[in-house]
């Protein structure tokens, strides 16, 4: 049998047309906005009168700290919507969209992969239903306005030193990293030193996924800090008026996208903030419309547990008031071996100790997850190479946890090959034994919730910070910013600041070395290392050979 | 009765879905791609099978030069269709895109006006169908590749002084216009100083709407030169290898854009090329398709017809071996009153002798167009304050002439008050009384091109070019590029430099300061002036005031 690649499979998809995919869901056909014949959005008319409706079960993906071996985070997400599905269970699921500017520097940004997919994939690696774009002007505008303000006077007495509000460009281009704008005379305004940001770093995208509809996208809008006087006064977005034109600019960008899986099940599309400086969550628009909708609705966070599943709780389930009912972490064979010390080319040997080894960081998420106080359990995505020793070794270091890893090979099947984790997850939730609870309350102080967080969920011995940082934490909690959460910017590959430090650690140090404050998107950033929010592109970007080929097809953008 | 604002008369548009608009033209269901219910786009594989289909009449609409007064051209294209639709003929229109980033500043960028509009009106002055946004990162993208070869080892011998390829925004942001880029160290660059421009100043915006298909679009994208070597060596977009990606990232862009008048007659709206650095009309393509299925297709181009039809008829007719059959001068008694020295604030007051001065500036155009070979009949833009006398001055004028003047209403009543000028426009078109040829040869030089353009149509006695602009046109020449019809960036407000001189002078000098080979695009910029590509925001923006309402309808866009 020929392997198929990820884009031929889903080039041989046989898609239905979008409105039966809605249809599905009960979704009227003039309630979805068409995009072409296989992509819509949800009518916000429509969503507003789901309201009174009560919710499905909300499932979340997670998964171990990732490694290069690759774990199949997105792939288990899609994989488990269609066995869900398969089993009887109407069930949708929610991910995020993809990012255009990394498309173009390395291969990839695939939506799951092998028989594991949402289609139409082309598009959602390019410009979808242009939400992205539209964040991308409203973002631009108000910069436009800022420096126009002061262009024509500056009456709210703005340090031009102190513009908080860079720019932002779906692209990765590192020549707009650090830059000197409004040069060329008196015409063109007031020099000054800024940048762009690549889009999913814009605080605008972490607001349309956190906002629960227009009004709020407005009034978080209009929080926003954008600039500070000489004596540190914050400006907000709404000082300069600028957030009624981006709420008309995001009106259609607010509304979910529907597309489907290979399996022409029900997948919601939408938003894609970053994982380290914002949440990492689809929009909470979409979560809400789909529990609305569907009895069982599958998502997932971005990175490993520590991080992307600790701020689907600690962020998005507290601010949306959402409750998980069970969650799924994604393991792999492979990538327990890297966690045991195995190098990637040396993954194709057996080498049931280093799993056992490994297995040390998938017990810490187990661990940590279980403290949400939400049943769990181990989805192993099942890889060719993995032997039955292997998968033994996981599935009996999971049992002497208490939980139960099952392996899934939807990769290779599809639905049908996930459906025992799917009867699992489906029992779990229905069983109602989640208790869910946040890791810290609102009135915790800043700094005792990042203290929280670091050795709660990383197991750090502890927490080291500037006096500067901690006096800045302290200037908003008396600000009234003290009861937001803690959003941590740091590396996804292990539990500590080092990426190298696989496995388990515990008992090491977490320096801060940076707050921001997104009191839009209504969270405070801890930055503990080196955060790049302007990728750049590689020697040989993969923009160089993607192309249209004969038939019309493009090539090299997979 | 109450007198209805534009917005007002666009909400309250009784519109059909676009499959029923589409069905008009015979277009199937399946060849439509929808954008929401009331847009698509019309599907490359439908259009490629039309080829060998006839073409129906292609009637131009242009103008007297603009001037404050107003002309509404665009209303008398959009009512033009919608009369030749009431008289039993099959027409569509084909107008340009809107660009975003004006409609932040001041108000307007309204298809249309009063009963003679399209919708949906919102819309088409915010995102639309992504096109723009898609030109925004396909001209970007080759941006970042540039910057990106440059910081890999810069193979090519990039001369960092000599990128001529700037960035593009849909936005009009001063700040932008002058800066440098790159700083921070050494792993953001090599500091070089650049800029951005509006989207719609970019050359892929201009090849877009001059490219036959996919492949030719390709094939033009790669011919643009993007910087100069320090021996001043043109490096293609081609080198930097960005054009099969570029080209992916328009694939969706280059099928016209199908929405439909008040009246649900077809209107296709695709591209908006600048009508001074670029040629201003809407695209080959959708010009070319609405050919092949209307028997009547009605189609504008920028600014008065001094600048805009002698750009159709001299860069987008010739490249595109299109022939228009008919021509339409849009004149009001109002734009005619200020021709002939009457101040805005004075056009409320009869002034028959103001009007009869003012017509040599329509007299003028007239014998223009006539040059081309084409019929020509001169409409009559009603406003309510014109009087009988008024009207009459004109029409004796340009019976004088030889022509006919038509008094339209199509502000005021639709279609219905403008079937006068659609009966004639369809006999003169039928008639065959068309010869079309443009006005120079290919083969002539491109400095006494611009001689010609600026004697014959501006009635200029001289043109002045320093030695280096003069040398510059030879080295093109000898180059290859001798061959390119040449692009006049020149004030709209009257035939000379001046913007105040209105009339028809005669004998004034053209400077020729600079020269801009676009050579993807295919043509030689000749800019006589002052020509700003990124506008800037006025002291109180119309973006201070937009906003949804609380019924959810935009406010302060129109």
């Amino acid at each position: 049998m020929a392997f198929k690649t990820d884009i031929e499979i889903a080039r041989a998809a046989q898609k239905k047309p979008i409105q039966e995919i809605g249809a599905k869901l009960g979704i009227p056909t003039e309630a979805l906005l068409p995009y072409g014949h296989d992509k819509a959005k949800i009518g916000q008319d429509f969503i507003t009168g789901l309201k009174d409706r009560p919710n499905g079960k909300l499932i979340l993906v997670t998964a171990i700290n990732p490694t290069p071996a690759g774990e199949g985070k997105t792939t288990t997400t899609v994989g488990l919507g269609d066995g869900l599905n398969r089993i009887g269970k109407k069930a949708a699921i929610c991910i995020r969209e993809a990012s255009l500017g990394p498309n173009f520097g390395m291969k990839g940004g695939a939506a799951g992969g092998g028989y594991a997919q949402v289609v139409p994939m082309e598009d959602m690696n390019l410009h979808f239903t242009g939400d992205f774009h539209a964040i991308t002007s409203a973002h631009n505008l108000l910069s436009a306005m800022i420096d126009n303000h002061i262009y024509w006077g500056n009456a709210l007495g703005i340090d031009e030193r102190r513009v908080v509000w860079r720019r932002v460009m779906d692209m990765n281009d590192r020549a707009l990293r650090d830059m000197v704008v409004s040069l060329g005379g008196v015409a063109n305004g007031f020099p000054r030193q800024t940048g762009f940001d690549i889009t999913v770093a814009s605080e605008v995208m972490a607001i349309l996924c956190l906002a629960s509809d227009l009004a709020d996208l407005e009034r978080r809008l209009g929080d926003m800090i954008v600039a500070y006087t000489r004596d540190k006064t914050p400006i907000y977005c709404r000082d300069i008026k600028a957030d009624g034109a981006m709420t008309v600019l995001l009106k259609d960008a607010m509304q979910p996208n529907l597309v489907q899986t290979l399996e022409n099940n029900p997948a919601f599309v939408h938003g894609g903030p970053f994982a380290n400086i914002a949440h990492g969550c689809n929009s909470v628009i979409a979560t809400r419309t789909a529990l609305k909708l569907a009895d069982f609705v599958v998502t997932e966070a971005g990175f490993g547990a520590d991080l992307g599943a600790e701020k689907f709780m600690n962020i998005k389930c507290r601010k949306a008031g959402l409750a998980p009912d069970a969650v799924v972490i994604v393991a792999t064979v492979r990538a327990m071996k890297m966690n045991g010390g195995v190098a990637k080319a040396d993954l194709g040997a057996e080498n049931v100790a280093a799993v056992q080894k490994g297995c040390a960081n998938l017990g810490r998420h187990i661990e940590n997850v279980k403290g949400f106080g939400v049943p769990v359990v181990v989805g192993i995505n099942h890889f060719a190479g993995d032997t039955e020793a292997e998968i033994a070794a996981v599935k009996e270091y999971v049992a002497a946890l208490g939980s139960e890893a099952i392996l899934c090979r939807h990769w290779a099947e599809g639905g049908a090959g996930i459906e025992d984790l799917a009867r699992r997850v489906a029992d779990l939730a229905e069983g109602g034994s989640a208790d869910f609870r946040t890791l810290y309350p609102d009135e915790m102080g800043l700094m005792d919730k990042i203290e929280t967080i670091a050795t709660r969920i990383y197991r750090a011995g502890s927490v080291t910070a500037d006096a500067s940082v901690r006096a800045q934490l302290k200037a908003w909690e008396d600000a009234g910013y003290g009861n937001l959460p803690v959003c941590m910017a740091k590396t996804q590959y292990s539990f500590s600041t080092d990426p190298n430090l696989r496995g388990a650690p515990e008992g090491h140090t977490i320096p801060v070395r940076e707050v921001r404050l997104s009191a839009g998107a209504g969270f405070v950033v801890a930055i503990c290392g080196e955060i790049m929010t302007m990728p750049g592109l590689p020697k040989v970007p993969a923009s160089e050979t993607i192309r249209l080929n004969d038939a019309g097809l493009i090539e090299g953008l997979f």
